[in-house]
This record gives structure tokens, sequence and C-alpha cells, in this order.
């Protein structure tokens, strides 16, 4: 299969890279890195991105920002960066992978375990996470063509306790090769609509 | 109880209006109707708005536009209404809400059916309903004073058959009246964090 990863250099894209590497051809997207450049939040840029590609079997998004903070603080604004990054970031690769990818191709996303389980600070997480499942339940009876849409909802990554751990308490953490093989359930798999949870 | 509606002409409004207005003194709001007019997309138009009415016990929300069509033709500009009308114009109310009402005061949003079941033509419905009910599971560990939030998530109105019921067949339909019921268990329970399914 040709796969394209979007946020290849994150600490789950390298290893969602390194599970399919083994079998598949990868095209790196990233911001500011990889094969391919892109802002996914910018679906022009989307648009542009895969007309330089052409067709393809499989994305696999692993990228999008989110603001943390106390709700009692909370602005519209740092709710819209998750909005527009996470969630419309990743629609927008839906959107247009949809024109590009091959009959029976797939897409899959990211959301995060803190859209169930929610965590101080993580209003905005909970919310553009929770998002990004129902957009992927909605999605997924309607693709066309036999194209399937799931997304992976990681539990905090044993690789970011340093940074994220005081806010993860008690959350049983898993290592960024383990959440990698959601995404390969979902890429080698047949499922839609599926949220993969790896908590 | 002082209690604000907001889309208080609504179907579902209107319903939870006469529930409420048995033991309560209710206050409404519409975008052009009501005892007072705010948009609630607009956080200054929500700062006004509370400034205006001052402490409350309960603030309950059933408005919220969407956009509905084909996923194939959907563009970016039309998920954003629903994000910026149903999603955030709710969190907008929430946000400044939370310094509004008296401790052990209550929020109540609304989502729907579609953010579980979902349908054609309702890919930013089953995402802006998920991302209503992820807002609240994530402000409800962070409310201060005893201040709760809930959500309900009403299946298709029996009253709106007429006008979607093509795009609803086989959902069991729900009383407005009935629907009502969950707004009232939200308002006068003692709940935080939950989704109230009324189907």
């Amino acid at each position: 299969m040709k796969i394209v990863i979007i946020g290849a250099s994150g600490t789950i894209g390298k290893a969602v890279t390194a599970q399919l590497a083994q079998r598949h051809e990868i095209i790196e997207v990233g911001s500011r890195s990889g094969t391919h450049q892109a802002d996914m939040g910018d679906i022009a840029q989307v648009r542009a991105l895969f007309k330089r590609i052409g067709k393809v079997d499989a994305v696999v998004v692993t990228a999008g920002k989110l603001h943390f903070g106390p709700l009692a603080d909370f602005t519209p604004e740092q709710f819209q960066l998750g909005l527009d990054s996470k969630l419309m970031g990743q629609v927008n690769v839906a959107l247009v992978a949809q024109e590009y990818l091959n009959d029976g191709g797939s897409i899959t996303l990211t959301s995060g375990i803190v859209a169930d389980q929610p965590i101080r600070f993580g209003a905005a997480a909970s919310m553009t996470n929770a998002a990004v499942e129902g957009f992927v339940r909605g999605a997924a009876i309607e693709l066309q063509r036999g194209v399937r849409i799931n997304v992976v909802s990681p539990t905090v990554l044993a690789e970011s306790l340093e940074a994220y751990g005081p806010f993860f308490y008690g959350f049983e953490p898993a290592a960024a090769s383990r959440v990698a093989l959601a995404y390969s359930r979902s890429v080698e798999g047949a499922q839609t609509g599926q949220v993969y949870k790896v908590w």
C-alpha cells in the first residue's frame, strides 16, 4: 500500500511510520518536516498536497494542536485553536482524501483518552477529541467506493510522561509503539466508523 | 429558582419553559425573540446578556444551528457554521454563566442523537453534537462552587417529523414535552457531567 502519514515526525507519527514501513510505502508529511509540507488547518494546502501526491491507499493523521488551561480562564479563541487544528485540520484531510483514495482505501484520524476521561485544564481537549470521534461516526456511513474511516484514541504516551505526567496521574501510559498497532489495525483491517481505544 | 432559557421560542425551548415555569421563574432569551435578545455565537453579546440579567440559578440552552448536506460536497465553512453556533455558542454561554450562577447552580446544554447514531447528510451534526458532549464532560470536573453542567441528547422530535422525518426513518420520535423532562432532571436534580439521552 501507498500510505500518507501527516504528522510523521511526531512521537506517534514516528512509531506509526516504523510499524507500517515494514510492509508499505510511506509518504511522510509534516507542517515543517517530511517529504511534503502542509498546514492541514488550511484546506487549500491540503488540496495542493494531495494534488502533488496523487492516488493513495491510506491516509493517517497524527497531528493537531490543542490549548490546555483552567476552565475559568478559557477564551473562545483558545477553544478555536483546537477546532482549527486538531478538529478541522483532520476534517480537511478527510474531505480531500476521499477524492484521492483508491477503492477500499482508509482514513485514520487521532483523538485521545480525554474525550471520555477528562483531566483538569482539558476542556478543549475533551471537546475537540470527542468532535473528531463524532465526525468519524458521521463520515463513515457516507464515504463511497468502500473507503473507510476510523480514529485512534490513545492514552497518555509513555514517551510524554516527563512533560505531561502531572496531568495524568492514575492514567496507564502506553508506549508509542503499542499505540501504533491501533493505526495498523485501522489501515490493514477492514472496519469503518470505529474508535480504537488504546487504554 | 431563577432560570435562563436560551432558545426559549424553539420547539424544545417552549416545552422546557412550560415544564419549568410550573415551579420557577423563567427568563426567556432568543436571537430575535424573548425578554432578552443575544447571538450566543458572539461571547461579547453573551457577556452583555448576563450583565443585564445578573445572578441566576440555572441556565438552559436549546439553540444552535447546523448545516446538513452530503459528505462529498461538505466545505469547511459548512462545518464551521455548527462549530460557531451550536458548539461555541453553547460553550460561550457556559463560560460566561459560570460567573453568574449561584452556588450549586446548573448549566444544561443540548446535543442530539446523531452524536451516536449517524444519519446521511449529518457529518457536521454528529461532529458538533459529540463536541458539545465532550465539552460537558471536560467542564464538569472544573466548575467551582458546586456549579453543575449536563447535556440533553434528544432523538428526533415528534413535532419535527413532517420536516425531517425522511432523514430519521427507524428513529423513535419523542414529543418535546417528554424531552423537556430531561432538562428538568438536569436542572432540578443533582448530577453533573451527564449526557441525558432521550432515546
